[in-house]
């Protein structure tokens, strides 16, 4: 087998310019790394990444723990995994994904492994037993959402806070009063607090009062069925209702379709502004959703970055980084109806 | 730091049982493992995965090269991805999730890291330039999908032949003869004979002849708006048709908005049976659609459990298995109008 010091000879390089080239420890001219990548391929050399982790007691390995919260994988998640995973490649790391629950047990038992070196999280509970474990294990962590502290810990998180608001002002600039919200029942049953729900329900009510307006919020499973159930609720528990900002990526179709069924015609009738979905599947509703997207490419990234920079001792101090939703175009939300109801 | 032999002594078991118990090597009782796993959690012990590869020349980390085609990524891959991860876990495995191209270059660059042991394939082509890389490298590999010729390899896939009939089947039962097939454009443009889309066209033009009938099929984007066009196209092209079978998930719901926007009552005046998506994605549509709906769940575990058998040496034959879509309730086909127009 090829050893560092054939590529050296073959590429006409230096060996140090070889492991340089190998390991990403210096930076290496587009050129040089050209010329060695050519001789490694030639000669057959295998990047011992194994034996490179032994001896760096680095496997540049990190792992995303996955949402095992949304079995049913959101248009939303998937882009968070996707930008993590190219991110993480373009850095020189693999990302491993892990199915697991939840727990601080099932954490531990990913870390005691030695497999990787560090860990992202995401679906970050309030209070996240995993934060701890994590804490105490000394493995490097980097948060993709907030625990309710998170002033001591390395973070990127969508800005609940200002997206909220500003769904709320974008409704009220149309001439909407009575607005609800309609969240995703996952965030009041089986988290123990949430962060995304918690946060913009708090953030919708802080806004909708500072502008002398009543809120009033429910919540629906997130399936397309519950969506439609959930139309139903909202005609006869809100029928003074004239906006709604549905913060459920996967129940928005069925609750707009719900709606049409019941004669309802959007936004002719009512506004509906979808929260924190993808733009993709705002476009699977008819008519397509007005959507405030969740900017979770960016973030995916972010968080990847985040953690390498710890990994790489860059990090001088806590990153800490929030990111609101960005408004797009779509065709269910416009001016108030006349209060004729 | 602990050892093994700390373990073994706290939890009053052999060092083997230990050995055992870490490295999946023999069953171990429920209780013993509880036991072992209570003992090295409170002394620390961290099972060095990095140093046992090294030692074994394995690192029980297995790829899903993943399928870069679809962007959008749709629920049914989805599903194939976490069955994939949690399959691999509970075989004492770890999955690295790897977006890059269907291209041989990047596949070398992956196995000569040594990172893994094997890799699994998605979104096969006929003639994948991955596949003979592969068999060089002498990288295990197993495919969830299928090249031109894939009788010397180990594969699980679709079977895309028998769907596709059941299909036909299912609308001539309903007494439709004008049945149209709307696919998706990934097949013919970006791939060179993309397996799913050539194999499912030619059973359905092999199944309307059988029967006496006249194959009609076009194509459109992976795309919401696609879709919507796409119903404007059926209509002005194919004014006959009284059923459509469309394998086109992220087309499916705008196809079918695009049709009631036209004026179609589905599936009164149309019948649309969704092939090969998930059954979430169909209960998107408004009607909910009648899917035939992909594996996923199972072709994920199966494409795991076939490479590992080959990296622990269980495989005795090469596994080929096949699995066919199954039909699902929905709301969108019906008896066929009468031939009016």
């Amino acid at each position: 087998m090829a050893t560092m010091q054939d590529v050296a000879r073959h590429a006409n390089v230096s060996i140090a310019t070889v492991s340089f080239t190998i390991n990403n420890t210096k930076p290496v001219s587009p050129a040089t790394r050209a010329k060695v990548e050519a001789a490694m391929q030639e000669l057959g050399f295998r990047r011992n990444v194994v034996g490179r982790a032994l001896a760096s007691k680095r496997t540049r390995i990190i792992a995303l723990l996955f949402p095992a919260l949304q079995h049913s994988f959101s248009g939303t998640v998937v882009h968070f995994f996707t930008s993590a995973a190219a991110a993480a490649r373009e850095l020189g790391y693999n990302l491993v994904l892990w199915p697991i629950s939840n727990d601080a047990g099932q954490t531990t038992e990913l870390t005691s492994t030695g497999l990787v070196d560090g860990v992202i999280l995401m679906e970050v509970q309030f209070d996240d037993p995993r934060v701890e474990e994590l804490e105490k294990s000394g493995t490097p962590f980097a948060l993709i959402g907030r625990t309710r502290d998170p002033s001591a810990l390395t973070y990127v998180d969508i800005n609940f806070e200002d997206t909220l608001a500003a769904a709320v002002r974008h409704l009220t600039e149309l001439g909407h009063s009575r607005i609800v919200l309609l969240d995703d029942a996952v965030g009041s049953r089986d988290l123990e607090g949430f962060g995304p729900v918690g946060r913009s329900r708090d953030s919708y009510e802080t806004e909708m009062r500072r502008r002398g307006l009543e809120p009033a919020s429910f919540t629906c499973e997130a399936t397309p069925r519950a969506g439609k159930a959930a139309a139903a609720v909202l005609l006869r528990n809100f029928p003074q209702a004239t906006g709604v900002i549905i913060q459920n990526e996967l129940a928005a179709t069925g609750f707009v379709s719900g709606l049409r069924h019941a004669g309802i015609e959007i936004p002719r009738d009512l506004s509906v502004l979808s929260v924190g979905s993808s733009a993709e599947m705002a476009a699977m509703a008819d008519p397509e959703l007005t959507v405030m997207s969740s900017p979770s490419t960016e973030l995916g990234r972010m968080g990847v970055e985040a953690l390498i920079d710890q990994l790489e001792g860059r990090a001088s101090e806590l990153r800490q980084e929030l990111v609101m939703c960005t408004l797009e175009g779509g065709q269910s939300t416009g001016p108030a109806a006349t209060p004729a109801h």
